[in-house]
């Protein structure tokens, strides 16, 4: 048994205020590090919010992982040899002419460990994110093998699949899901993905939402951690309230797959 | 809006017995027809049982299509254009020393359309089938394009993915699904990843699981028809009772995959 503590930090961004989502991110990270967690996630942009107004908004909250913050996890990463994988607003430059990306960097107490490109952009991210041209990392950290994706990348099987050859015994998606309906006593179509990819491919998932209302986009507060068997081990109910979700799982067991 | 009526029929094969799984199957395909069905799906091994107590009793159920219950399947088919998706034992040659299959057959009224040998067999199905050589048909018919997978073959998404590309509206998955535990409030761990499936490629999903105990193996009785969103839209819950279970799907909806 190597059980591993699990925590998804699901904060409400704010909308282009990076200075006040630098704050809360690493305020989060310290919280779920002092609570135990060896694997910390975050959602999806959690530097710089979702739903710009325009590129120039999104490109204003660009930053590249020079950028302070990623210091910041990595202090707190240190303290007990943790790994953080968070999404963030990425420019590829030194200004903000060049492309901008959907990133997420996966993060210890070294430093930042690899950075991925969202590669399947959902909707309007195509008005002001280039694809990644990269498939997602499969990180070896001290804790195990952390692969990443972003949101939409869930729905492509194939990307989960590839994790899963490429060795992740635990896949951390930092995700902004837009809420939808759905069937009463049915987890979100998001889930139901998760789920499946991991009891298919035998690995833990670890989805982190976003909580709240962004210039009336409701997020689904979806976060939920999934254990190899393709079960929610623990699920955020939408209630308007930031929240931690954190599960206990054995990574060990995704090394057996039969 | 090119709404069509599916039916899977939830038998109970009786072990080793074909002439009561011949008779069986016809009256369910009758009655699925009468009832309007213009796709009918049956179980996996439907005409043979599934808990084999060894190779020769595999062989002594093993046909070939050129068994009279073809074409009783194929007339009453006939009768209102529909197509039959059933799973049976098959052999290859004339005689059972050649191998046997896990199969399934789509039959239209002019006869046998395909006969797809499950490639991704389970446990001791190894014992005594030999794996199919080639991935699954999609069949153009008059109802619309029908994909086949059988049981496990399902739980692989490169499976699914290639039924997708190839054009399927609909995948019959001819089922035996033993009983395993799940979380209260859950749907069977198979009908999770066809769930899933449905969603990420955008075609029904019709799973004909079987119901009753055979040697001692409880099965799920899971049977559950998918809609491309990836909601069940009926489910047939374990009672003990074989039973019929139906739901209207618009196959056009197939073809729009944004």
């Amino acid at each position: 048994m190597t059980m591993i503590r699990v925590t998804c930090c699901q904060l409400s961004p704010a909308i282009a205020d990076v200075a006040a989502n630098v704050a809360a991110s690493t305020a989060a990270v310290r919280r779920a590090v002092d609570g135990g967690a060896r694997v910390v996630v975050l959602p999806e942009l959690a530097t710089s919010g979702y739903v710009f107004a325009d590129r120039d908004e999104a490109a204003a909250t660009a930053i590249t992982t020079d950028h302070d913050v990623f210091s910041a996890w990595s202090r707190e990463a240190a303290r007990t040899g943790a790994v953080v994988i968070v999404g963030f607003c990425e420019r590829a430059g030194n200004d903000n002419a060049g492309p901008l990306y959907n990133s997420a960097a996966v993060i210890d107490g070294t430093g930042v460990r690899a950075v991925y490109r969202k590669t399947h952009l959902w909707d309007r991210e195509k008005l002001w994110f280039a694809p990644g041209a990269t498939l997602p990392p499969v990180v070896d950290t001290d804790v195990g093998r952390i692969g990443v994706a972003i949101c939409y990348d869930l729905e492509f099987p194939e990307l989960t699949r590839h994790l899963a050859l490429a060795g992740a015994d635990l896949v951390a998606v930092p995700t902004n899901w837009p809420l939808v309906a759905r069937p009463d006593g049915e987890h979100p179509p998001e889930v139901v993905i998760a789920m499946a990819a991991a009891r298919t491919n035998r690995m833990v998932i670890a989805c982190c939402d976003r909580d709240g209302t962004e210039r009336g986009q409701r997020w689904t507060a979806g976060t939920t951690i999934i254990g190899v068997d393709g079960w929610p081990l623990t699920v955020h109910r939408p209630g308007g309230v930031d929240g931690d979700v954190t599960a206990e799982v054995d990574l060990a067991q995704t090394r057996v797959k039969r």
